[in-house]
C-alpha cells in the first residue's frame, strides 16, 4: 500500500505546428512532457484532388524519435464533416478519417483526438471509429467535449456553425457517443474546460466518465497581483479532483508566448492538494477490482496482517471502546478480574488494544485470544511471551465450535469486510455467542452495511473485463460477485442509504441471519447506472463507531476499500426517477451469499440466483 | 415445404380436482387433450404447521401415466404470497413455492402456471422462478396474465385484493416480468382472454410475446340461436391469430357443465380460417432462424430450385412483365428478332417463362440461358432437347465475366433475396450490363429494400442461441448477422418503409453499390424493439411488381421469407418516441455488408463494423 502521491501529466495543447521539433523543444523548455498537435499540416485544405495527401509526410515519424511520439496526442483535421448530407463530400471525409487514424496509427502516437459535434449528429463519425477500433488494435481515441456547450467550440469546431443551438447538454452528447462506440476502452474522453463552471452535480457527472484528458484554455485562468496565472477557488477544486484521475492536463492557448507559468502554478496546486477525498492516503489499485479475501475458509498471510496492523485508526477506536465497556461492566459486575474474549485475534491487535483498555480503565482483564489460524499461533504466542507476560491464553479453535468452560464478558472481534457482514461476521459470532455471559458486551455490538448507485464507466468495464475468455454461459459471472476497489474514477449518484443491520449479541439465535430489503433513490439528474458502492457503519461500543460510509468516514482509517456491487447492463436513469433496488442475503447449510435485483426504473434479471456465480463459504 | 394446417391443441382449466383420474375421463369424453389442474388439493389451506404437507400426495404420481402428466399443466397454490410485507409469512410462501417447483417438476409435468400479481409487486415471486430456472432445468413456466386488468382475476387471484387499482397495463406487467426473468425461454405467457377487446394495436403486441397458452373464460362466448357458445367477430379474429401461434388453447369454467360444444365450436373456427396472414401457406419452419442462402459463391442444389420453381405466383408475374418488354421492345426497335439473356437460369424456370412470353405476344426472340452452376447445365441441356427444340443457347459462365460478342434486347433475372440486393444482385447485374444494348431491359428493372421495427422476444431468443458455445469474444457474432424466417411470434411495430433502390440498368457504373439511409419510426405505443423485419418489392417491368413487404405483398408467393435483422440488446420504446436508425451498405473488392446503428431514443453500438460478424462474398 504506497502512500505516495502520484505524478501529474502535463502537456500542452497547439493550435497549429509549423515545426515540429521546434515545438517539442519549446514544450520542454517550458517543463511540458506531453504535446498535443494538428496531424496535417495546416496548410492542407480539404480537396477530393488532394486524396492521397503525400504532404501528411510534413509529420514524417523520422523527424521525431519514437518515444517522442508516445507522449504526442494528434488532432484529427478538424474539417472533417463525417456525417455532411452531401454523400460525395461525405466518402471524400472518410476515407480521409481512414488515412489520417492509419498514419497516427502507425506513428504510435499517445491518443488521437476529434472534437465531437455539438449537433449531435455523429452515426457516420461512430461507424468510422468503431471500424477503425476493430481495424487498428492499438489506437486510442481522445474525444473531445466542452465541459458546457458553447466553450471553446468555435475554435476550429467540427460544429462551429452549430453553435448556436443554445444550451446543449454536452454530457448527453458524450453518453450517446460513447454507447454508440459500445463504451470501448479505447474511447476516452478528452473533457475541455470552460471559464463558468456547471452546478456541483454536473461536475461530479464527469468524473463517473472515463477522463484521459483535459484540455485547459488559458482564458479559465485569472491573472494575480503578481501577474502570474491562478485559477478561481472552484476551478481549484475541480482540478484537484482531475488529478486524482490521473488525467493529462492540456493548457490550450497562444504558443509564441512563455507557458511555464501555468506549469508552475498547476504543479504548485498539486502539491498542496490536501485532497478532501476518502482514501486518499493511497494512490494504489486504483480502480483495479479484487475479490474480497474469505478469511473463514482461506487463511491470511502475514503480509495481510502487516498491513491492516498498521491502521492509524481502527485500533485507536477499538481501545476506546473496549475501555468504556470496561469502564461501564465492572460498576454492574461482582467480579473484579473481567473476561475478555478475541475471537479471530489474528497477530493479535485486538490484545494489545484490549490491554492497553485494561491500563487505561484500570480495569484487571482476563484475556483469551482465539485464533484458527494456527500459523498465526506462532506470532501470538511469541507475543505473549514477550510482551504480555504470559498473561493471555492463546487457544487454537474455530470460535463457533470452541468449547469453552466459562463464558466471557466482552467479545471483542473484527471480521467485518467492505460491505460488513460479507466476511460472514454474523455466523461467527452466532457461533461464539454461547460462551458470552447474558448480560455480555460485543464489540461490535452491532453493523449496518449501506449501499449507494453510482455511475463509473471505468468500474464496469474493468469488471467486464474480470475474467476474459468465459465462455458465453458464464457470461453473468463476472456481473454477479462483489468486488473490493480502491475507486476513484466514479460519480455517486444518491446517497448511501443503510441495508442490512445485525446486532451482537442477539436473542433469536435459532432464526438464520438472512434478510431482504427494498432500497429506494430518488435520481437528481440524468445518469448512468453501473451497479453500487458497498460501504459499512459499524457500532463498536454505543457511540463509538468505525465507518467507511462516506458521511461518517473515519478519517484516516485505511483497512478496507468501498465494495463494488455491479449490474449485467447499464441503466440509464432520467432526472426525477426513482430507482428502486432489492437485495437478497441467503444462506444454505454450506454458505451464504447474496442476489439483487433492480424493478425501478426497469426491470433487471435477478443477480447470482441460488450463488450460481458467487458466495461466502462457511466451511 | 408443407401447407398442412398445424392441430392445435384443447385444454380443459379445472378451478377444483377432486379427483384427478375422473377429471381426465371427462377430458377426454369431451374431447380435449391437455388438463390444467390445481397442484395442491383444495382441502390443503395454508398453515405454517403443515409445511411438508404430505397431502400432495393425493396428487401421487402413480394415479395418471407418465405420458398423461406431460399433457398436464399444475396450477401453483394460489394463496402464495410470496412478495408479503411479513417476512415470516413470505419465509414460509417461499419454502412452500420450492416444495411445489420441485414436487411438479418431478411429476414431468407439461407446465407450471401461476398468477402474476396485478399489483406490480414481485421481486421475490421473480427471484424464486429464477431459482426455481437454475435449480430445474427443463421446468416451464406459464405466467398467467389478464388481458386487461379486472378480468378474472377476482378467481382465486392471489392479488384478488389488489384488484380494485384501476386500469393496469396488464402488458407492462408481464414484460417487467419476463425482464425479471431475463426473458428466459422457460418463461412463457398464459394470456387470458378478456369480454372487452383492447384496441387493436394493443392486441398485436400481445402476439410479439410467447404466448404458449390461452386461458379462455366460457363467459367470453355468446350463446347463438341454437344455444350454442360462439365467440364475436373480434374475438374470432384473435383467436384465430392466437391458433397460428400454436398455443394450447384452455376453456376455462364449470366442469360439472358438458364442455363439448367449446370444443367444437373452436376447432370449427380453426378448420375454415382462412387466415389473412402473409405466408399462411406454410406451417413449417415457424419463427426458425436460417442463413440467407449465398448463391453467388454456394452452388444450390436440386431440392432448392424444386421448392422455389413451384411458386405459383412469381413466375406468373415474369411472363407478363416479360410479354409487356416484348411487345413495348417490338414497336421501337428495327430488328424482328429480339435476344433474351437469362442470367442466372438455374434449371430454367425464366427460360420458360421467357419462351411463353413470346408466344404471347408474338415477338420472335433468341434465348440464351447463362448459368454459372455447371450442375444445373445438365437440366437445361435436357429441357433444351426435349422441350425447348434446342432454340435456347445454354452458357455455362459467370454473368459477370462473360464475353459475348452479341447484345441483348432484354436481360432478365431472379437474383433478389428476402431483403433485396442481400444476395448481391446489383453486383451482378452491374457485370451483366455491358451485353445489354445502351436501349436494353432489366427485369427486375429496380428494387427495393424496406425495414420495419419488430417486437418478438421468440425471434430474440432464438438469435441469442443461435450459435451457442460461442465464445464471449465473439458475442456479438449472432446479433450481426442477417437471418431469414417464417415469422410469427411478433409484433410489427411501424410500417415498413422504404431504405434502399437500386435501379438497372445504370448509367454509372463506376460508382460501388454503396448506400446509407437514415429511418425514423414513430412509436404508437409502449414496446420492446428486439430488431427489424426486412422486406423486399421489386418492379419487374413499368406496373408490374413482385413484393414481399406486407403492404404490397404479391398474395400467394412463397419463394422468400422476411429477413430478421437483429439489435445486441432489447430496447425499451416509449410511446410517441421517435427510434432513429442508420443503415450502410458498403463493400470492399471481396465482399459486401452491412451495418447497422440506432441512435434515437438511445444509442446503440455499430453492428458489425468492418463485416466483423458477416458478409456476403463476391468470389
Amino acid at each position: 500500500m504506497t502512500t505516495s502521491k502520484s505524478q501529474i501529466k502535463f502537456g500542452f495543447d497547439f493550435t497549429s505546428v509549423p515545426d515540429l521539433v521546434a515545438c517539442i523543444q519549446k514544450l520542454t523548455d517550458w517543463g511540458y512532457s506531453y504535446a498535443c498537435i494538428p496531424l496535417v499540416h495546416a496548410k492542407l485544405t480539404p480537396d477530393a484532388s488532394n486524396l492521397d495527401r503525400s504532404a501528411l509526410v510534413s509529420r514524417a515519424d523520422v523527424i521525431l524519435q519514437a518515444e517522442t511520439w508516445n507522449r504526442v496526442v494528434v488532432k484529427l483535421s478538424p474539417h472533417l464533416d463525417l456525417d455532411s448530407e452531401d454523400a460525395v463530400a461525405r466518402d471524400r471525409d472518410a476515407e480521409l478519417f481512414r488515412q489520417e487514424v492509419s498514419y497516427a496509427s502507425y506513428l504510435n502516437v499517445s491518443a488521437i483526438m476529434f472534437r465531437l459535434p455539438l449537433d449531435g449528429c455523429m452515426p457516420n463519425l461512430a461507424r468510422l471509429v468503431n471500424v477503425a477500433l476493430h481495424d487498428n488494435v492499438f489506437v486510442n481515441f481522445y474525444v473531445q467535449v466542452p465541459m458546457c456547450s458553447g466553450s471553446g467550440a468555435n475554435e476550429n469546431g467540427i460544429s462551429s456553425d452549430n453553435n448556436g443551438c443554445g444550451a446543449t447538454d454536452t454530457w448527453k452528447l458524450w453518453s450517446a457517443f460513447s454507447a454508440a462506440c459500445d463504451y470501448h476502452r479505447s474511447v476516452c474522453l478528452a473533457l475541455e474546460l470552460s471559464v463558468d463552471l456547471p452546478d456541483e452535480q454536473e461536475l461530479d457527472r464527469w468524473l463517473g466518465e472515463p477522463i484521459k484528458a483535459v484540455i485547459a484554455p488559458t482564458s479559465i485562468f485569472l491573472t494575480n497581483k503578481m501577474g502570474f496565472p491562478v485559477l478561481s477557488r472552484p476551478h481549484q477544486t475541480f482540478v484537484n479532483k482531475l488529478f486524482d484521475l490521473d488525467a493529462c492536463i492540456f493548457i490550450s492557448g497562444e504558443s509564441n508566448q512563455n507557458m511555464k507559468p501555468y506549469f508552475e502554478y498547476l504543479s504548485y496546486i498539486h502539491d498542496n492538494n490536501k485532497s478532501d477525498k476518502l482514501y486518499s492516503y493511497s494512490y494504489a489499485y486504483e480502480d483495479l477490482l479484487q475479490v474480497p479475501l474469505q478469511p473463514l475458509i482461506n487463511n491470511l498471510d502475514n503480509n495481510v496482517y502487516a498491513v491492516f496492523e498498521q491502521d492509524p485508526i481502527k485500533y485507536q477506536q477499538y481501545e476506546k471502546a473496549i475501555t468504556r465497556a470496561l469502564t461501564d461492566k465492572v460498576k454492574s459486575s461482582s467480579t473484579e478480574v473481567l473476561t475478555v474474549c478475541v475471537v479471530g485475534a489474528g497477530r493479535g491487535p485486538l490484545v494489545n488494544a484490549s490491554l492497553k483498555a485494561s491500563d487505561n480503565s484500570k480495569v484487571a482483564i482476563k484475556v483469551y485470544a482465539i485464533e484458527k489460524n494456527e500459523n498465526a499461533l506462532h506470532v501470538l504466542n511469541y507475543n505473549n511471551d514477550n510482551y504480555w507476560h504470559n498473561l493471555v491464553t492463546v487457544v487454537c479453535a474455530d470460535m463457533r465450535t470452541w468449547k469453552f468452560e466459562e463464558k466471557c464478558d466482552i467479545l471483542v472481534s473484527e471480521l467485518l469486510g467492505s460491505f460488513g457482514d460479507n466476511e460472514l461476521s454474523p455466523e461467527c459470532l452466532d457461533g461464539a455467542q454461547k460462551f458470552l455471559k447474558e448480560d455480555g458486551v460485543c464489540i461490535p455490538s452491532s453493523y449496518t452495511s449501506y449501499l449507494s448507485p453510482l455511475q463509473s464507466q471505468t468500474l464496469f468495464s474493468n469488471m467486464k473485463m474480470f475474467k476474459s475468455n468465459t465462455p458465453m454461459d458464464n457470461l453473468h459471472e463476472n456481473a454477479e460477485q462483489i468486488y473490493v476497489v480502491n475507486m476513484r474514477n466514479m460519480y455517486i449518484i444518491s446517497p448511501a442509504q443503510p441495508l442490512f443491520t445485525f446486532d451482537h449479541p442477539r436473542c433469536d439465535l435459532e432464526r438464520n441471519n438472512n434478510r431482504y430489503t427494498t432500497l429506494t433513490f430518488d435520481i437528481k439528474q440524468d445518469c448512468i447506472l453501473h451497479g453500487f458502492a458497498g460501504y459499512f457503519n459499524a457500532v463498536l461500543y454505543k457511540d463509538v463507531n468505525i465507518s467507511i460510509e462516506p458521511s461518517t468516514f473515519s478519517t484516516g482509517m485505511f483497512s478496507w476499500y468501498p465494495a463494488y456491487i455491479p449490474i449485467k447492463s447499464s441503466i440509464t436513469l432520467k432526472k426525477d426517477e426513482q430507482l428502486k433496488v432489492h437485495f437478497w442475503r441467503l444462506s444454505d447449510t454450506s454458505k451464504v451469499w447474496y442476489e439483487w435485483s433492480i424493478s425501478k426504473p426497469n426491470s433487471m434479471p435477478v443477480h447470482n440466483p441460488n450463488a450460481r456465480s458467487y458466495s461466502m463459504q462457511l466451511h
